[in-house]
């Protein structure tokens, strides 16, 4: 399941909600070399970004080949091969992103190189299952709370699709009483995303995540709505493990550490004992935890699309 | 996929909250007749039951050989074959049934026989997959409501377990706002099982669902929690169908069809434009659907396991 020890070469393009990770090699460790990357903000909108982007690939591609491309971006993306739009983003809310073909202009500039699209939560489940926190896992989900909250699967050792793909940041959960903020999410209000996402934190507080103090009672709203939320994903989907990544789990002056424990003690909470698998009950520091990857679980996931694509792993 | 023209003839047994099918046969229409099949209460308990249906199998076994046995049983299940106990209701709230031995009877009695067991849930999307509402589809998930309230879901072809097996009647919902019913799961209080189950509905209204009037407010209620779960359930597998089973869908006064018209509105209005594949949209009526084999898919289903024990199917 692991890479060879002489990977190929490959591109990587990670298209987060706040920026645009592209790097090229064949392992994370060649990936994360300063010379081997280029970050840019996605709020420059995708008429400056993807000629840039594909520029970028492009000379990198010239100092030395590149024999696969790998995208992981945030969605909704059409990842139905018979589509007219594979490999597009179709109906997000993102300003200046709806209907962006991130496919066509990679197949353009580089032809008849291999190129695989996921959505950036699966992209980061599969780098977390080749070199991270979920190795050796057959089931398990990779959530990402930042920007927006989604969150990607593995079911019986095999990325989850279905009919699109999971949008679980739209899940619903019930309100703590007494909790007036409607939410921000533009669909449905108070949506778990309208509800935790980094910017409905700033809407309900007026401060960014890691703005806020460690007494700031939105840290004990966050907390309980995301443990409830993880507690659906567990009845729903019975994952081995759940791993939290994205900005807002670094919980500024809170720490990373304590949001995880609180979190973790949420989640007994919310579960009640009715999910009786030690691995939840009385492990929960182990089930669910932060990325390996830390921040470049998704570019390393889009690393493992390509190469996957060339039949080197998974 | 489909089973061959002589399939082997094979046991099944759904064991379900309210009632234990036993079937013998290799086909849905074989196991239909009356002589192939029996009907127990779940209610005896497992020290009456299961000698009962043991022995029964038997008598069928000696009148013409089985080839293999399948069980789908309510759970939580212990479905890993490391364990000791695989093959056993764990904590199930259902009196008397905790710590139930399914698999070791049947071993003892029909030593060499395949045997298999899994959820009744899993079991009844299998049996759905085989012979009816989901034939064809790699993602799709199957709800009973009834007696409590379950999932069994399919992802990439395969049905999924994970750590344990998915618990979705546990998932939390939004509450209606001035609903005061405070549930009846033990465990969580108002759960989706715990506001919407066949015995919630008793403990709400003093009216079993069948007997409810149409115009009852009770139905509103089971609609707008449920279009909510499986809303949850959309957001997290991406299923292509979603299956809804169980006593509670048959609808008393307000029928069947009725009840399903306002499920499609109910979902409708609860994603609200944002997942949006057509078939979720704008075909509704065929993506949340009763299942084609009724009452029997749970049993069906457990010949479709024992089937594929033997290599025949799937």
């Amino acid at each position: 399941m692991a890479p060879p020890d002489n990977a190929p070469r490959t591109g990587a393009l990670e298209a987060g909600g706040t920026k645009c990770i592209c790097a090229v090699g064949g392992d994370p460790d060649e990936m994360r070399r300063p010379e081997n990357r280029l970050e840019l903000p996605s709020d420059a909108g995708p008429q400056v970004l993807v000629p840039r982007i594909v520029d970028w690939f492009a000379a990198q591609h010239a100092r030395e080949p590149l024999h696969a491309i790998g995208i992981a971006s945030f969605g909704p993306l059409d990842l139905d091969p018979a589509s007219a739009h594979y490999g597009y983003i179709t109906a997000t809310p993102k300003p200046g992103w709806r209907n962006t073909d991130w496919l066509g202009p990679f197949r353009h500039a580089f032809p008849g190189m291999p190129a695989a699209i996921d959505t950036d939560v699966n992209g980061a489940a599969l780098g977390e299952y080749l070199w991270g926190a979920a190795q050796g896992l057959s089931d398990f989900v990779y959530i990402t709370i930042g920007t927006g909250i989604g969150g990607g699967a593995m079911v019986g050792g095999r990325l989850c699709h279905g009919l699109l793909h999971p949008e679980m940041g739209h899940m619903r959960i019930p309100r703590i009483a007494g909790d007036t903020f409607p939410g921000i999410c533009p669909f449905h209000g108070d949506c778990w995303e309208g509800l935790c996402s980094g910017p409905a934190i700033h809407a309900r507080t007026g401060l960014h995540a890691e703005e806020l103090a460690a007494d700031h009672p939105a840290w004990h709203t966050l907390v309980h709505y995301t443990a409830a939320a993880l507690g659906n994903i567990v009845c729903t989907l019975s994952p081995q493990r759940i791993i939290v990544g994205g900005s807002v789990r670094k919980a500024g002056a809170l720490g990373e550490a304590e949001f995880f424990a609180r979190l973790h003690e949420a989640m007994r909470e919310s579960l009640n004992g009715y999910i009786a698998a030690s691995a939840i009950l009385e492990s929960t520091d182990r089930y669910v935890v932060a990325p390996a990857l830390g921040d470049d679980a998704g570019v390393c996931g889009a690393m493992g699309l390509a190469q996957r694509r060339l039949g080197d792993v998974v």
